[in-house]
């Protein structure tokens, strides 16, 4: 045995009952919930009982010291695998590690950040590994800290497209601290992978994408080490280890058969499973700990010189972000990357300031947001940017985000029917509701540079899942230098205790409210316009107050589909009310073309006219609601 | 040059001239529209001179003939191209080709198929060759016809997991029917991509995944004709010709010059431009049309025996999905395929009984759904199945299937906090809000096995994308086999005119609806239960009914976060009812964990002991509403 592993585990017998151990506690952790996934920890015990006893290098009584390693279990699945570990450890108890997938535990069905040595949430698969290049991207290009990224993967998930777009981001930015440990255990839920144990097809796709890679046998723990040694020494790339293994490996009965993925053993399996294993163990591991070190101070205090636009001077929202975000650099948590579009969502603002913080993601929107996530874990601030409709291509990646309590920052640009020419591929028309759906998310969307300046400031210190869309288009700034936006907030734009209806807009539907509140008052109709700039949380009292004002009549304008965006939030926001209002809602009608903005807005039933239309159908009727 | 140009395109000269004309008329549309891709159609203009000249068998006069090629241009931004050559194959004229990006003009900024030769909208990055993967599919296990496919593809693009999913499907299945064009031009929207002219690291990533790779100088005709030539002649597997380009190739201002992606040249330019390349020209194409064929008639008429259900046995509505499709395999154009987890969703019912109809996907979600898309440009009725979940990683995939007005059947199982254990990455929370906002879908949402596998069988019938969310869980069958359920139907399963109270619910909340409703019942409250299974469209006349006949008192339940989802279904049909009615809503609270279903959704807030508090404090309260 290499020498690495005889100071901490005694021997080569301690070792293997390490990893003995670890395939028991799976097969316990599982039957006592009955239910969960013992056979794909037990394919991966030996490859961990190696990482944890000799490589990983971590200080499990202070999760936030920040020369820790990282350990992703991408194929989350593996979760009682990991539990068991964190027992080995000595992290958590026996008793605790039975708990797993109750009611109320921390140890659920996949690990979540519910627990302080997780980094982020998995079991969506195929994620695991593009967050882990995000947090080597920190680590080698901002952190410059000695720690190692390591990232378990099951087989399956190397179907999955977001896993070769980390391939290619990781050996593009050279991440020698990252290392891929592929469990090839030939089985996926209903019967063999498309590649089974085609292990030199796996070590051919990855030396193509640019890595190192180390075919082995996973269960030969001395190979385990060398391979493990290898990849933490390797400089340059990033080194995977494809390993062979066998799914249900230690027990005779299911090992290598289809039919056992995601089932817990009945207990008189578990019984002779565990007899067979060698019986209860208890083999604690003293883990590596890293030097101690202070996590750089974030410097939140830090004067930021945001841009201000002259009063109807015509500014795109896009661009005020651009500007912000370039003044926001200056403090030094805050960090940028785009999917290639940098030049068209204003992200180059910050680009061109701030070379050593901005990463470039490439036509790769999966790893975009998974890159953020991972710069999330470790501490920075990050605004990923792209058109708003190609964050629909990393959704579920957002998703999991916000069960991974990842702060993040994610900007759109080109929403709606407004942007014209390029035609519907490239409008935005889903998004607000597909990200107000996202748990705890904000969703803020500003009509003018002003308010997208002030917004994009508010963002970086809003947590969470943080959205901002932006519009394609030029519009006149309406706000003053000095006006102030928060979440939750909204602006009366124009108001009069005589208000007969309320125009409610965001975004580039403002101007148009604007617009027809001007036709209402030539007409002698007092209208309200209402800014409702936080789509999500929304202005609730802004709102009841103007139903108040005007008898119950609401009409909300978006450039988005009618299903869930901003008129769904009014509409949230006051269904419960003791007398709701009436709420007329203009949105976007029928599959838009390509077309001059103006046009596409008219044609989708978002233009002045019809709202006027609207608007005035809204007044001829009996007063109702909150008045 | 090779003798099969010869035959149509009179001399080499000619052929030059057609590449020529073709950038030619890339300048003249785009400077015309004031926007576009010349640049990004130039760099492809030889290669596709030779595949309209030699290769592409079309009947442009017939767009329906079963035998026509399919080609699609997964870099959708090079439409000016594209229009170029339906202009040389004499498809359009000269005049209607200077429309584009006009409103109204059928040549939209990015192709759709609003253009009848065109098979699905591109535009959003990396989606063209997927779909090309199931076009391809269906030739080769369905169709067993000649028809060719070639996907057309930008070097930007090929950044995208999606193009690396479709890589690894199309080799797996052995489509050497399917050839993809790689214009490597090295130039991205805002600079060099990742691997630049790196042709070497394309082609080892090509042949690594499965693929024939060939690499040639994409500007060198006989070089492109024998490329052509040895892809449509290969067997066994896929061909890719990695071509090496110019962006800009013809104009010697711009060629490989950084910046002018996606920009119009400014009419003198445009002008220098012309000269440069000879000036304008009138080369005329004689496609090769492939021999006339008839469609296989679709058997809509055959008899389907649905599956019944003795009513109150426990059936998951995910069971009744699996059997009704099974039903339905009796017509030759329903296929399926799966996400790898078959056994789950039971679509596995369907592959045991027609193996040929039926593809396994593995773990790649966005090439589940773009193998649907192309096998509906087929004429076939795919149903496309995985945890509901995961349809979250290819909702651009989705939207863009709208777009593409294609046909497809989405069927997510294992929604909401009612899974349980496995926690909160495999529960779809958001589903609802993504999928109603996708324009022209369908969202189905059954509560039993009856209305789960009549549902099954009506979206078969029903265009555009349909999504069926099916639960884990079993439940009893509420529902007689003879009970018709439709596209926008409800089912009022207590009612009286007596109603104080309307709870609405759909799926396994429907269940809690009527458990609430039993206990109200208890306390002399009659309560109307709606069975809301069609979340979109809805079912208005009976949401208005309900709020008459309780006074505007409704309780909407689901599990699913509060945003977009059922509430936001029923909110948006009412809101703008002359006196709209209250709704109280009961949605998913908090993120969360794994434990049992009943303590999951007990805690989410959507249990029966919640929603009796709710419709208790809404009695307690005014009439008001439509009543």
């Amino acid at each position: 045995m290499p020498t690495q592993i005889s100071h901490r585990i005694t021997s080569n017998t301690r070792l293997h009952e390490l990893a003995r151990q670890l395939r028991v506690d799976s097969i316990r952790s599982t039957t006592t919930a009955g239910s969960g996934h013992p056979t794909s920890s037990m394919s991966a015990a030996d490859l961990m009982a190696v990482l944890l006893s000799t490589y990983h290098t971590y200080d499990f009584d202070n999760p936030h010291n920040p020369n820790n390693d990282h350990l992703i279990f991408s194929k989350g699945h593996a979760s009682p695998l990991l539990y068991a570990m964190y027992k080995a450890a000595g992290a958590i108890t026996d008793t605790e590690m039975l708990t797993l997938r109750t009611f109320g535990s921390r140890l659920q069905g996949h690990p979540t950040p519910a627990i302080p040595w997780v980094d982020v949430a998995t079991g969506s698969l195929g994620q695991g590994l593009p967050i882990g290049v995000g947090i080597a991207l920190a680590g080698k290009y901002l952190d410059r800290r000695p720690y190692h990224v390591w990232v378990l993967c099951g087989d399956s998930e190397l179907a999955e497209g977001s896993i070769w777009e980390a391939l290619d981001k990781a050996a593009y930015y050279g991440l020698a601290n990252l290392t891929a440990i592929w469990d090839i255990n030939r089985l996926g839920q209903r019967g063999e992978t498309d590649l089974g144990w085609n292990t030199a097809a796996y070590r051919q796709r990855a030396e193509a994408f640019g890595w190192h890679a180390q075919v082995i046998d996973g269960h030969d723990l001395a190979a385990i080490d060398a391979a493990l040694a290898t990849a933490r020494d390797t400089t340059g790339k990033p080194t995977v280890i494809i390993a062979r293994t066998i799914k249900g490996k230690g027990f005779s009965e299911i090992a290598d058969k289809n039919g056992w993925h995601g089932r817990a053993l009945p207990p008189d399996m578990a019984e002779r499973a565990i007899t067979e294993l060698g019986g209860l163990l208890d083999v604690r591991v003293a883990v590596t700990k890293p030097e101690p070190g202070e996590s750089a101070a974030t410097d939140a205090s830090v004067e930021v010189a945001l841009p201000t636009y002259e009063l109807g001077a015509l500014v795109a929202t896009r661009k005020a972000y651009g500007d912000a975000l370039a003044a926001l650099g200056a403090r030094a948590d805050v960090v940028a990357m785009d999917g290639e579009v940098s030049n068209s969502t204003h992200a180059d603002e910050f680009a061109h300031a701030y070379p050593d913080r901005f990463f470039e993601m490439f036509i790769a929107e999966e790893q975009l947001v998974a890159a953020a996530v991972g710069m999330s874990v470790r501490g920075y601030i990050p605004f990923a940017s792209t058109f708003a409709a190609f964050f629909s291509r990393a959704y579920d990646f957002i998703r999991m985000a916000a069960i991974s309590g990842a702060n993040i920052r994610l900007v759109g640009s080109h929403a709606g029917v407004e942007i014209g020419q390029d035609g519907p591929s490239q409008m935005a028309l889903e998004d607000l509701a597909a990200l107000r759906a996202i748990h705890g998310s904000t969703v803020l969307y500003p009509c003018d540079g002003a308010s997208g300046a002030k917004l994009t400031a508010v963002m970086a210190d809003t947590r969470g899942v943080v959205y901002l869309r932006t519009t394609r288009g030029a519009y006149p700034v309406i706000y003053g230098p000095a006006e102030p936006f928060t979440v939750g907030g909204s602006k009366a734009v124009r108001s009069s205790p005589d208000d007969k209806v309320a125009l409610i807009g965001a975004g580039v539907t403002l101007h148009t409210c604007l617009a027809v509140a001007d036709a209402l008052a030539q007409e002698g109709v007092p209208a309200r316009v209402i800014d409702l700039y936080s789509v999500k949380p929304v202005d609730r009292e802004a709102l009841r107050e103007a139903a108040r004002i005007t008898g119950g009549r609401l009409v909300v304008v978006e450039d988005h589909y009618p299903q869930g965006g901003l008129g769904a939030a009014v509409m949230e926001a006051l269904a419960a009310e003791e007398s709701p209002p009436r709420i007329a809602h203009c949105a976007v009608q029928g599959l838009p073309g390509s077309g001059q903005p103006q046009e596409l807005m008219d044609a989708a039933g978002i233009g002045r006219d019809h709202v006027i239309t609207v608007a005035r159908a809204l007044l001829t009727t009996e007063r109702t609601g909150s008045g």
